[in-house]
């Protein structure tokens, strides 16, 4: 059975993007491959990003994306679900791994060149994340990684370090593969520019409250080619017809997109079916979410179950390869 | 009390230069400090040393360098003793200082650009080895490092990273001073060709037997001046007066550098003299080191010991670096 690994950003205020493109993926992946199935807040790669990361908020937001993926029905007793600051083998294994990989090879890599030029001091971590990222899949042999576009140079580098490390040492790591989750959309943000992201400003939250949803949606640009209640429109041009497609039913997106082209419904009333689908997506989430809330020790708990679940695989892998490197066993 | 830390390269076969620079200061400073002195075999540290280090050799060496400072007086009892890769921790904090640590200071350190120069593909194990040996350090938060003068820049940079911790993350790290060791001589290589070091193969090896080490002696060159037995030497010019200074007593070494001075003796007497000196200091180390060779378990308790009081210290370290940079805690 395939092994499947993913890390989960502790960014907090999970977006309708994280969503669609990644939580609901790990949720079906979980029913399908139950302990194989790995998902792993990367709290230690958070600091690597001067931009977002602040001290004072890291212990909460790795809270609030773990409470966030267990309200969207991740199910930490069908898979291993933790946090990676909790189990120290992933930093071991990536010190390991530094000695595998040339410091050429980091500095080609896309994110850290994007990143790497926006700052004036440019941080180590930020050049060795991708290292960590090896660790962090390695460690339990998995062999399947559902990631975003971005990731996939990463993946590439990964499969490198599994291969450098076994013809040095002896064979010892798969090559994962990177699987585009099906879903994994480039949902567009709020504001209708680009792709929904945190640093834009631009989201719909998963948790937010459903007036400050409407809010957002009431004031969204629509069609810029409908200007009057009477222009026909172009569904297909509006983000409220792409939110309609994650959201709706057939019958309702049949009714918005013809009643769209044909100028037979407005954009408020069109908003208004959307928000319906909204509230019956979502509503069972915040329901899922508010009882986590109200008992916090439910989370902790099952992280802490799941750093032990994870360490029973990432110990012995880390026994192996401190033997094929060859330190002393006592 | 200060506390000293220092790491031990585990190149196995130490020499009279590890010795006299090294280990008889570690014995001295152990006296001192007792359970504040700390000693480490780096052997996280050898695989990012391309050339020297052999993974199938790795073990061995540690085990070898672990003894041998035993041999030398090194007691495990008295102070803290364990190889680096017997406590994870160390990786744990050096990754969160990579956080701290920028790109730029550690391409710039001499050592890095020495060793790297000479490399087709250059592991980032070896950009990051000083980001390490900070860790090594700062997770005892020991003030006190003696080093050999080629590794003052790294401690420069431990002080750096611990300022950069404490200012990012609040007070938690002292900054650590390098402590030329007195002894901490450039013992010449027998060959009389610069400092005596294992990859030049110019060694006289601390456990290597007497007879072997006479041979060396032997052909080994004197002050080039004195061509004759009846021609007066230089002793201050002769490699055979160097090591008479770190062997022999003051009557013999007064006898040994008027003789030469006078042509009253030639240089195959004043490297029998030297010889004696020699097996004087070296004998008790060589009969202890065969006592722990016939007795391995000695020398593995020991570092297990040493290992299990080192992550006494560690652990809460690490614990206090975690909740600093503001990791979740369960």
């Amino acid at each position: 059975m395939p092994r499947v690994f993913s890390g989960i950003q502790p960014t907090g205020d999970p977006h309708i993007g994280n969503y669609f493109g990644a939580m609901k993926n790990y949720v079906r992946l979980g029913e399908e491959y139950g302990k194989n199935s790995i998902y792993c807040v990367v709290d230690l790669h958070a600091p690597t990003n001067p931009g977002a990361y602040d001290p004072a908020r890291l212990a909460a937001r790795t809270f609030e994306m773990a409470l966030a993926n267990m309200a969207v029905g991740l199910d930490p007793q069908k898979v291993i679900f933790f946090a990676q600051s909790h189990v120290p083998e992933h930093t071991e294994l990536a010190w390991l791994f530094t000695v595998i990989t040339p410091v050429g090879e980091l500095e080609r890599m896309t994110q850290y060149k994007d990143k790497a030029g926006q700052l004036e001091s440019v941080p180590a971590g930020l050049l060795m994340y991708p290292v960590l990222q090896a660790a962090d899949i390695l460690l339990y042999k998995a062999d399947t990684v559902p990631v975003g576009e971005d990731q996939v140079q990463h993946i590439e580098l990964t499969r490198e370090i599994a291969r450098k490390f076994n013809h040095a040492f002896g064979e010892t790591f798969p090559e994962p593969r990177a699987v585009l989750a099906k879903d994994a959309l480039r949902i567009p943000g709020v504001d209708g520019q680009g792709k929904m992201s945190k640093s834009k400003g631009n989201t719909l939250g998963i948790l937010e409250g459903f007036d400050s949803i409407w809010q957002k949606l009431r004031v969204a640009p629509t069609d810029p080619a409908r200007v009057r209640r009477t222009d026909p429109g172009d569904p297909d041009k509006c983000l409220i017809g792409d939110y309609h497609k994650l959201f709706s039913d057939l019958p309702t997106i049949e009714t918005v997109y013809v009643g769209c082209r044909t100028a037979g419904i407005g954009c408020v009333d069109c908003k208004k079916m959307l928000m319906e689908g909204i509230r019956r997506e979502l509503t069972p989430v915040q329901e899922r979410a508010a009882e986590l809330q109200a008992d916090p020790d439910r989370v902790r708990d099952a992280l802490a179950t799941g750093a032990r679940e994870a360490r029973e695989i990432a110990v012995p892998v880390m026994e192996e390869a401190r033997e094929r490197v060859g330190f002393l066993k006592l």
